[in-house]
């Protein structure tokens, strides 16, 4: 094992801290100044603060936002677990380097980047604007064995924690968790059922679209992958490297990477989320940079957005992926900063408080 | 009572549609095109549909967004029904104009225009931004009688639609109805027991903050509104006249007025969503031009949002008015018109479809 690369990770734990209490206290004192009936902003008003905690400043604002979509292929298809070819993944990953895939309409929307990192696609995809830190061609199939190495899932968690430090050299103050990758939603029902210790049948959905039958081989494949691997719930390196996928170790290391450096990261759907789960078990700080954005319709999504103690404020029914809920979420938390950055207070308006009992 | 108002009202029904279905039929053909899984943006695609259904195209865009703030006072305030005093009514729509509120801070980001109307501010207010309308200085406190008459209802609703259609000749084709009317939660909820049928202890809130005392007195007051007044459930009109407020009907009076000229209303909490009640009993065609954004936190808001057979995508908590969570939803009317304008297609972007079963 490459001795390096779990200091490096064991670094980026070490430099995540705690939220800044006094700037949260600042923040939420200035929330009750608004000319607004108090707490009548709701979960915007906890949002507002928690960003401040996290950024360290009573109104921080977010000029710069990153699209981060980790993309990795998986071995598990040949089991028959998708509506889709593997082939998608390149194919949609160079639909994102030229522009037209969802992710890429609503990062524009939310005035964000999107940043596409190659950390296991199965095939070549050759563009300028990608990241190339490819650690493998895919996973290996987890139903027959360990997904990728102990060590390819510490280099994956490297390459998510290298990409944040990248972000926040650029003045990125916060990232969109969203991923590529046909197959993944089979890899992150494991993880979740794994960390979560949820029974497979409440995780395992219809991804892209999987039919009764396909859903039920997709059930039977979580199944033997975790019982041939029996990776081990305590250790969240082991089960991503044992039944895991390249980009979902990039994510969780994407989010260690953004706590380290004071960055909110706004999950997306199913594959975030297991992340997420992953990242916070790993280094329980990390929670409190975690921002939800929409309830997947994606079963399982629940159960893990249940573990991680989160709530999301957008219900679509939406099952894409990519980062596409987290970029509608981004403007929620603009929305926060803006309200505590540029409303007019009580006494600036020269508005009435209310009546006192 | 003056015929011509009463025309006015029936002549913009009247020019009620129902949503074009070419539109509508070929933006879901193009949504099956896109690089996507079929379905999986969820209520997006829904909304998109319903988009191109009103604006009779098939990817319809909204440069032009407003905001519009019908303001009102309420003599029902003597009964001790708010936790603020009536003043802040007046106060807080100058705030408005001078940009400080909430909703100046979210139409802003949103890239809305906010358009402030003084249907009935018990004072005067003078800025040369307001859109003044006074049909009245404040209701009547309805627990002694009407809060109007019916020609001052009616004149009401058409102050609204003379506002929708104002904006349709500015080339606005979002708009999201919000209002500011200290005591105003208290005839909402007196119209939304009367027309959805639901019992008092259902729909009646703490508002802007009340406490338990506070509550029982509103609740006594919605009671007394309807024991005096009798409202006929079958006239909305009557409804509005007699246990209503200027600006909710006004309200109600937008989104016909919007309907008519094929322009989607993003309705908001609570009192917004009263008046939506009114306006699609007053003409069901009405309902297919409203998009639901938020849940509120004023009790009642589920009652009558269910009535009017809707179902808000953002949870938050809110329970602030102005139109605030209605901008939030601008966001996603936004999101649904670029994705089915500005994705890529599977036969543009090359990329392989799912496989046949």
């Amino acid at each position: 094992m490459n001795v390096n690369v779990e200091e490096q990770v064991t670094r980026v734990i070490a430099g995540i801290g705690p939220l800044r209490e006094e700037a949260m206290a600042q923040a939420a004192g200035r929330l009750d100044r608004l000319t607004k009936p108090q707490g009548s902003l709701g979960r915007l008003e906890k949002l507002a603060v928690q960003l401040a905690g996290i950024r360290g400043e009573p109104t921080p604002q977010f000029p710069r936002k990153a699209a981060v979509v980790m993309a990795g292929d998986h071995g598990v298809c040949e089991e028959g677990v998708s509506a889709y070819p593997p082939e998608v993944t390149p194919q949609m990953v160079l639909n994102m380097l030229s522009g037209g895939a969802a992710i890429n309409v609503l990062a524009r929307q939310a005035g964000a980047d999107v940043y596409c990192v190659d950390v296991g696609i199965n095939g070549d995809v050759r563009h300028p604007d990608l990241i190339e830190r490819k650690v493998r061609r895919g996973t290996a199939n987890m139903c027959a064995g360990p997904a990728m190495t102990r060590e390819e899932a510490l280099r994956s968690l490297a390459v998510g924690a290298e990409v944040a430090g990248m972000l926040a050299d650029r003045g990125v103050a916060l990232i969109a968790a969203g991923e590529m990758g046909i197959g993944n939603t089979t890899p992150s029902a494991a993880i979740a059922a794994v960390l979560a210790g949820a029974p497979v049948d409440a995780v395992v959905g219809r991804g892209t679209g999987l039919d009764d039958k396909g859903l039920s081989v997709k059930r039977d494949a979580v199944r033997r992958a975790i019982e041939v691997n029996r990776p081990n719930p305590k250790d969240p390196v082991d089960v991503m490297a044992k039944v895991g996928g390249l980009e979902i170790a990039a994510l969780a290391g994407l989010m260690l990477g953004a706590a380290a450096n004071r960055i909110p990261v706004v999950i997306d759907g199913f594959i975030s989320s297991a992340a997420a789960l992953a990242a916070v078990r790993l280094c329980p700080a990390v929670q409190a940079c975690l921002i939800a954005s929409h309830m997947s319709e994606e079963r399982g999504h629940a159960v893990v957005l249940e573990a991680l103690g989160l709530e999301p404020p957008i219900r679509l029914d939406m099952r894409l992926g990519e980062g596409s809920g987290a970029a509608l979420g981004f403007h929620l938390v603009e929305a926060a900063s803006r309200l505590i950055g540029e409303m007019a207070t009580f006494d600036s308006a020269g508005v009435s408080r209310r009546r006192e009992n």
